[in-house]
Formats: structure tokens, C-alpha cells, sequence
């Protein structure tokens, strides 16, 4: 029996050092019987910080919301049976946007498969095609070939991981009891020189100079718009900017470009498209001659038919990975290089300027309508989703990060977050957009942006209420601004909302919950707000205390589609007189 | 676009209706946009019962609830993206306890699948092996071919469901927009006659005469036992005891195949299994000639051990349906044959009586060590687990219904629910063995069963508290008891439980959750007791009051199995008396 432990507990520890050394730092695991040798050998390990949580579907966005934010690959450890597929939705999630993640599944050796033991299921190719890759891992043993395997498929899943495009990793472990692993002396006690391991040299795609001078050629004096939806690049921003200002165009900004935020002001970034282009009037004048689109799609519904509908025009997509992100099959040129790289190719290269009327009618445009946003919001006195963005945008501070919950919070960040002169690093799971695991992932990602901000609708924060648990058991200081318009607000804004028979039933979907006992139960602080001075206290106060904040804002979804609309027509009106 | 929108309604409608006909009678359905068209069809369908779940997770394991009380088909619904793997949890345990659910998910038609779309994700094969059948359907079309393809689909879809063994199928239906459907007139308006349906004939297996008297010959007089596993048809259970007093042999009685408490006392059901196959000397002296096992594996360890290491024994599997599930690969006669079918015919056959001694022996062993537990349970004046769990088989009504947990309370209730003179059904999901959707599932029950009960331990509780919504939001009548040893108390009887150091942290995994907020949030009455007559009062106020009742017994994980160890040790004592 102690043979048996010696040999799993060397298998497995050159696995988890191999994980390691090849860039991971930390591991989420859940409590459970068979994952208990890799979950005890992951907590003697030296360097690698555990995070445990209860449940496994909080726990995989947890730890999405780390892998994105640091940018790093993160564990996962659960046990066999339904446990690992609570992690389905943070492992799509992943899968679509991009962020390495490494799933390790206990499971029950093959004798116990398919055979009706109990907590077991078949979990090979569990995620199906929602993983870049899936090994099912061999029984433990200590032979230097094995040894060499276990180490071998670390080093392996954090590449594949980490290699662009970006995603999660699948290893199923059987283990046989029994399951205690031998910690004394500890197995990662022998120096680190003396292990072997994998160094594996990360790169990046370029363009040969050749193909740099040709797009160069095709675009130069063109009409042309850079389009940027959620990429986190750091230092891109403001190299793009640069660009953008050298041959004058305009750069339409989705929020999660980080562009609107990267430390700077710079018209050239248009933040106001989601309303110039609702107007038929300016999406026939500003027309371009050449697109070139970085990151995934922006969330703007107006840009995306604007570009769908496009004719006759130079269309670059810019997709290191070869994901193919475009949905409204536009694409004339697909680059596949590195975004960075890119930039700086084509400003080294690219000389001549746009005839400075194409950049100026739309940075006037976009001027003209913050004007009227701003004088608009001075009127607004109760409490609106538009203007608690539009408020959020000058109280943040400088080095935040800030979370975007899916459904109407990114919509609203997209109209009423303009650009501001400060850096806040936005985050959102713009993967799959769902409503699910948002809590937790804002939570793992707190623990590389400080402070931390997140800005959520009431559905998806009951969804993912079990979240709250890592706050509270950590200390993680998250402020969480919870628009509560009692139910699916975005439902409002489509078609079901004019059939008055079903709706609340089947979209509105209230639950009527009391969220101060959320944060009773969390030990979170509560804070209510009646009006808008209420809420930039509440938002100071949690500014000063350190740990979990509720900002509990109720809004009333029909006032809210009628104040969106007024003010949409009032940009409207200001659009057609600017270009009259 | 009226057109389209005939189209669709046309098609769903059909399959919809057919859904009904074929004996679907509730769907569960959680909000979202492409799945708008069949969630307002099943809301418009005159007699299909909806019920709406935001969180998909919870729904999943409502809808098993509903399937698994009430032995029909449930649907799910949900909208494209990351919902639908939020079913997975639920949809892993339905096919492996074999409850028949219907997962439809909407998905984005296949221009906007794998071309970056948001909220698109790949669902075709979502859940892999876990499902019985999977279909893409067909984009809504309304020729007679594709109206009867939509009918014909539904019809198959319940079938496969019902089939033995039963469980989940998935169906995946690409939508176009526009999304609304046409409602006026009611597309269920056309009188049920009009509409062509398939009528479906359930089957069940039966064995040719020849071959039941073979298996009479082979094992009549032989000393033998039968096992009875997880296994819930009504009117089984007075069946099996009738044969079994007949011919002499014992069952040995796992909670969850009803033999315990199905309404009449009967000394040939032995419940103290657990605790006398613990014992080597029984396990020597009890060593049967012939095992005939009914449903799955029981929960005790004890008794598979024991059953694994039987040598030359025929052991008879029934199963009907093949699902083979024998993980301690004991079988020598596999009878794939409906349990009812095969008892009435060896009842018929089987005259001969088994030696006297044989049964005697197991039924005094019994009787024993229920003389041990009584006496032992007039000891307990703390709280204590195994206590609650005696206290509660004395206390609950007749003819009510109790969800059991997993990990500790499943063990608890085989260890501590001995027979009883009452009809009380017992549940549990055991296919998994999960300690997700717990809740979910036994609200999902409660709609057949009442009164309901649920004992769960403090992280299964925490793991599906979201479930608590549909409780307040229906108005359903639950009584929860929360056994509260804040954490996972099933370690400390594993070998982890001797090493300190990373106990707590890895396994303990204490929530510290005050559960009287998440009563409150939902609008749950909560009673927090103290000793025993608190309990007894609670269970009383719970009974009276129609609604969400959380009863918390605060219980210590390591006074808790210092007296399951004492109780076993004074049962150890006894049955070395007996058998010396």
C-alpha cells in the first residue's frame, strides 16, 4: 500500500511541478474523495497559492476571471461525477474568449467506468469541443518513461493553454485508493535544478515587410476606419491612437478595447457610433472605403449592421490564431498577426494622411453628441441606468478595473461610458455573453486589479450569488454595483416587450429578492441608494472599506427603455441638423 | 416577416403539441431571446404546465424533481450559449439514475454558428454521452413533410426518453429571426382530433416460462438473499416481501428501494446490514449460496465489499434495460427483465421453503442490533446526526415524501432509518451521487409528493441555495433539514481525516454561513434548534406550515464520528455475542 502512495504521489508531483514551471501560479480547487492526491500535493506545494471553493461552477469562473485578468493559466481541480460539469460553463466561456485555463478532473480508474460505480460518469471528451485539447491521463507509475509523461503533459496543456488563440485544457486523472498521497519528506523538496522540465519559448505572428508595404499601399489616402472591439493589449491603445492621429482616421472604440480608457484623451476615438450610426442619414456619409477590425466583435448592434451592410469596401480583420471572429462574414483580407506588431509595422510605413474632412466629420459628430449627453444627463434626476454609467465613468478612480456584467451593462457602458481621461482596465466574459458566473469571475479577477469594480444587472448577480462565498472566505475587496431592475431588463428593448400576455412570465421574470440579505449572508456591505447623491456616498464609502460592497441601484425597466429612447432621439435630432 | 413568422409557429406549434400528446405535462423554461418563440408556445398550450427558473443550473435539477416524483417526461428549455451547459450537472445525473428529460436548447441558425456570433457557442452534441439521443433539427419550415419531421421528432423524443433505461435527450433548434411567434389565432386552437399524433405502446420484458423455471430450479431451498437497491415502482416492495417470507430468504433493503417504508412491517427485510457486515465473523457465517439484486448499487460499503468478495455464488442481476451496472462486476446471470414480471412468476413457481435457520439467523441479528440502536438513541442528548435522522423515522407523517442528500445523509438514513409501519417514499440522486441540485431536485418533487421533505447536509444546501427561488416564486411547500457540521463531514471518515495539516482547508471547507439570511431572502420560515425537543417543536410548526421551512440542526463533524464509531462498536459487541 505504501508503494502504491509512493508511486502516485511521484507521478503526480512531477505533474504539478511541471505545471508550475511552466507559468502557473495558481489552482482552484473543490472538496472532493478521488481529487485528494493532487489536491493535497497542490497544497504542499511550495509556491503555487490554492484558492478552495464549494462550487465548482463559481469555481471555474473564479478561475477565468484570474486567467483573464493576470493573463496567466490557471488550474482547475474537482473531483469525479457531476462535479466537473458544473464547470461547462466556465470552460465555454473560456473556450470563446480566449483565456487559459487548465482543467484537471479526478476520475475513477478503468475498472470502475461505465460499470454504475458510484460518483462516477464518463468523463472522457467531457467538454467535447469546448477545450483546445483533452488527455486521458494514464494510472500512475513511477518509471522514468511515465514520470517523463507526467511531466511531459503539464508542460503540454499550459502551452496548448497559452498558445494563441487562447483556451481551456482537459486532463482526466484516474486514480486508484488508496488515495492519500506521501507529503513527508515532501516531494517537492529536491532543489529545482535538479528536476528536468520543459522551457517553452512563446512567440508571435508578423508580417513579412513585403505584405506590410502592400497593405500599406491599398490603404494609404483611403477613407478608411479602424474598428476595435474587446482586446486587452496593454500599450496598444495608445500605439493605435498614435496611428490613427498620423493618417487620420477614426477609431470606433467598443469599451473592452481598452480605448476609452488607456490613461489619455484623443478624438480620434469615437465613443458615441452606437448612436451616430442608428441614423440613416450618417451611415450613408460616412461611408469608408476601408475597414480594418481588431479584436472580437464590439457589442454595438448599429455598428455591426453598418459594417455587415458595407459595400465595395477593403475589409481587414486582424486575428492572430486564425479564430475567424466575424459574424457578419465581412472579411476581404484576414491578417493573422500580432496585433502590436502590426501598429507599429504600418506606422513605420504609412505616411500620407486622409483628406482631413473624412476625420472631421466624425470627430464633430462624436463631439456633438457628448455635448448633448452631457446636458441631458443634468436633467436626469432619478435614478436611470444611463446616467449611473454615465456618474460611474467620472467617480471612478485612476487604475481601476472595472467588470461588466452581459445584457444591458456592457450595452449601457457602450453608449454612456465615453472616453476619460484615466486608466481603467475593462473586463467583461464577452465570450459566450452569458449572464452566468459574471460574480465570480469579477472576484478572480480582483485579485490582479485593485481597486475593483463591478457593474451587474439583478438576474445575473442571483445567478451567481454561491460567487460571494470567495469574498467573504478571502477578504477579496470587490465593490459590486447591482442595477436592480427586478428581472431581464434587456427584454424590454425587444420584440416581446409590445405582447403584454407573457412577458413578465416568461422575460421580465422579477424575483422580487431582497439583496441586503445577500450581503447579510456574504458579510458584505449594504448599501441602498434613493437618489443619485445617495449613490456617490455609497460609491465613497466603499471606496474606503475593504472588502465586499453591495451598491444596490433599483431602476424601473419600462421608465428605463423610455429614458434610453429620449435620448437616443435627441442624438438623432443633433445628428441630422450636424449633417444637414 | 409575417410569412417567417407563420412558418415557425406552424413548425414549433406542431412539435410542441406533439411534446403534449405524447405525455409531456410540464415544462421548465429558463428565460432568454433566440428561445422566445417555444417558450411563448408552451405558455399559449392549453394544458402544458410552465414553470420559470432563471438559473439553469437549478432548473435542470427542478425539472429532474419533477420526472423523477411524478415518473413522466419533463422539458427543458433554454436559450442558446453558455444556459444550456449549465443543464450538464443535471443531465449527467438524469442518465445515470434514468429520469426522462426532454433538453431543448435554441440555437443561432448555421450562418452564425462558428463565425464568432454572440452568444453562440458549438451545441451540436452538447452533452456528448450523456444523452440517449441527440438531434439538430431543422431550421421552421411548414411543407407537410417538415411539419410531420417537427411532430414526429417530438413523439421519438418521449419515447426515447421512456424507453428503459430512461433519460435525457437533447434537441437543438436553430431560429431565425424575427422571433415572434403568431398567437392570435392560438396555433392550439385546431381541436386535438384534427392533429395526426403517433401513439406510443410501452413495453416492458418478460422471460419465457422455460427460463423462469430454470432459475426456480437452480436456486430453490439454496441458502440465498436478495439485495435491493435504489429502485422506486410502487406495489414492487409487498411483491418482494410476499416472496420472500414465501421462500425464506432475506432482503437486505437499501432506503431508496422502498422496502424500508412501504407500509407494513415484515422481519425478512433487514435494514442492519451496514453495521452486521461490518463484522468479520458475520460476513463468514452469512455467506450465501445465491444473490438475486434488484436496482442499482446500495449506498453501503459494507455490503458491496462483502458482495464483491462472495465466491462461488450465483449472482442473478436484474436489469431491465441493460444498463449493466455492477461495479463490482459480480454477476454470473444477467436477467434484463421487468422486476415486477420476474417476482410474480418465481412467486407462482417457487414453492420449496429454505431452511429455517437461514433466515433466522439473519432476522435475529436484526432484531438485535435494533435492540442496540434503540437503547443507544436513549443515550443521545446532544445533537447528533444519527439521532436526527432515528428521531425523524419516528416523526414523519404517513404517506409523505423524503429527498435524501448525498454523502453523509444517504449513509445516515441506510444507518439509522430502520423499517417502519409507514408509506414514506424515499428519493435521492444517485446516479452521480452529486451534492449539486439537491435542492432543486426535491422542490421539483415536492409537486407530486406531499408532504415534502428534504434532509442535506450545510455544502449541498449552499450548493443549490439558488434553488430556493422557485420555492418563493410557486409558493411550494418544503421542509428543509440543513444538518449544519459547517463542512464536509463525509471526510472525516476518510484517511485525510488523520492529517491535520491541510484537513480544514482542503476538506473541512467550513462555509461559515449564517442560513438564517438565506431563509429570509426567500422568504423561508427558519428554525435554528437547539436539543432535541426544538427539533421535535420544529418539525411540528414546519408541518402546519404550507411553504419553505429551513430547519438547521448544528451538528460538530468530530463529535459526529466519535458516535457513529460508538454506536458501531457497541453493534460490533452484539453480534460477536450472538454468533459465538
Amino acid at each position: 500500500m505504501n508503494e502504491h502512495r509512493q508511486v502516485m504521489t511521484e507521478y503526480l508531483a512531477a505533474f504539478v511541478e511541471e505545471l508550475v514551471q511552466a507559468g502557473v501560479k495558481e489552482a482552484v480547487i473543490s472538496p472532493g474523495s478521488r481529487s485528494t492526491p493532487i489536491a493535497l500535493l497542490m497544497a504542499e506545494h511550495p509556491t503555487l497559492k490554492i484558492y478552495v471553493d464549494v462550487d465548482e461552477r463559481s469555481a471555474g469562473f473564479f478561475a477565468l476571471g484570474i486567467a483573464k485578468a493576470s493573463k496567466r493559466p490557471v488550474v482547475l481541480l474537482c473531483t469525479s461525477g457531476t462535479a466537473a460539469a458544473n464547470y461547462f460553463p466556465a470552460v465555454a466561456e473560456a473556450n470563446l474568449s480566449q483565456v487559459p485555463l487548465l482543467v484537471l478532473t479526478a476520475d475513477r480508474p478503468h475498472e470502475l467506468r461505465n460499470v454504475g460505480a458510484p460518483q462516477a460518469m464518463d468523463q472522457v471528451r467531457l467538454f467535447g469541443s469546448h477545450v483546445k485539447d483533452f488527455t486521458d491521463m494514464a494510472l500512475p507509475e513511477n518509471s522514468t518513461e511515465m514520470l517523463r509523461f507526467a511531466k511531459w503533459h503539464g508542460s503540454k496543456a499550459v502551452d496548448i493553454a497559452m498558445n494563441a488563440p487562447r483556451g481551456p485544457v482537459h486532463l482526466n486523472f484516474p486514480l486508484r485508493e488508496p488515495l492519500m498521497p506521501i507529503l513527508e519528506p515532501s516531494p517537492f523538496a529536491v532543489t529545482e535544478k535538479k528536476r528536468r522540465h520543459v522551457h517553452i519559448y512563446y512567440t508571435h505572428e508578423v508580417l513579412e515587410d513585403a505584405v506590410i508595404e502592400q497593405i500599406t499601399r491599398a490603404c494609404a489616402g483611403k477613407r478608411g476606419v479602424f474598428v476595435a472591439g474587446p482586446l486587452d493589449k496593454k500599450a496598444f491603445s495608445p500605439k493605435l491612437v498614435a496611428l490613427a492621429e498620423q493618417i487620420g482616421w477614426p477609431i470606433l472604440a467598443d469599451p473592452l478595447s481598452q480605448l476609452r480608457s488607456y490613461g489619455a484623451m484623443s478624438d480620434v476615438v469615437i465613443d458615441q457610433y452606437d448612436a451616430i450610426l442608428k441614423e440613416e442619414m450618417a451611415r450613408v456619409a460616412l461611408q469608408p472605403e476601408v475597414v480594418i477590425r481588431f479584436g472580437a466583435m464590439p457589442v454595438s448592434k448599429p455598428l455591426m449592421k453598418w459594417l455587415e451592410a458595407l459595400e465595395d469596401v477593403m475589409f481587414y480583420v486582424v486575428d492572430p490564431g486564425a479564430a475567424w471572429k466575424d459574424p457578419i462574414k465581412a472579411v476581404t483580407n484576414m491578417i493573422h498577426c500580432d496585433e502590436h506588431f502590426l501598429v507599429g509595422a504600418l506606422t513605420a510605413g504609412w505616411q500620407v494622411k486622409t483628406s482631413a474632412d473624412w476625420l472631421s466629420t466624425w470627430e464633430s459628430l462624436n463631439g456633438k453628441l457628448k455635448t448633448v449627453m452631457d446636458a441631458h444627463m443634468e436633467t436626469v434626476t432619478v435614478l436611470d441606468e444611463g446616467k449611473l454609467v454615465y456618474d460611474l465613468r467620472a467617480w471612478i478612480p485612476d487604475k481601476a478595473g472595472l467588470f461588466i456584467g452581459n445584457s444591458m451593462p456592457i450595452r449601457d457602458v457602450d453608449t454612456y461610458f465615453a472616453q476619460v481621461d484615466k486608466q481603467v482596465r475593462m473586463l467583461g466574459n464577452r465570450g459566450a455573453n452569458g449572464i452566468d458566473g459574471v460574480v465570480s469571475s469579477a472576484l478572480g479577477a480582483s485579485l490582479t486589479e485593485q481597486p475593483m469594480y463591478l457593474l451587474i444587472g439583478d438576474l445575473s448577480f442571483y445567478h451567481d450569488m454561491n460567487g460571494l462565498l470567495m469574498a467573504k472566505k478571502y477578504g477579496l475587496n470587490l465593490t459590486i454595483i447591482v442595477v436592480n431592475n427586478n428581472g431581464g431588463g434587456i427584454f424590454s428593448f425587444l420584440p416581446q416587450a409590445s405582447d403584454p400576455k407573457y412577458f413578465e412570465s416568461l422575460f421580465g421574470t422579477g424575483t422580487d429578492l431582497d439583496f441586503r440579505y445577500t450581503a447579510a449572508l456574504y458579510e458584505g456591505d449594504f448599501h441602498e441608494v434613493a437618489d443619485w447623491d445617495e449613490f456617490h456616498d455609497a460609491l465613497d464609502r466603499a471606496h474606503f472599506h475593504k472588502g465586499l460592497d453591495i451598491i444596490e441601484v433599483k431602476t424601473n425597466r419600462y421608465e428605463n427603455v423610455d429614458a434610453h429612447r429620449a435620448l437616443w432621439e435627441e442624438m438623432a435630432t443633433a445628428i441630422r441638423s450636424e449633417l444637414k
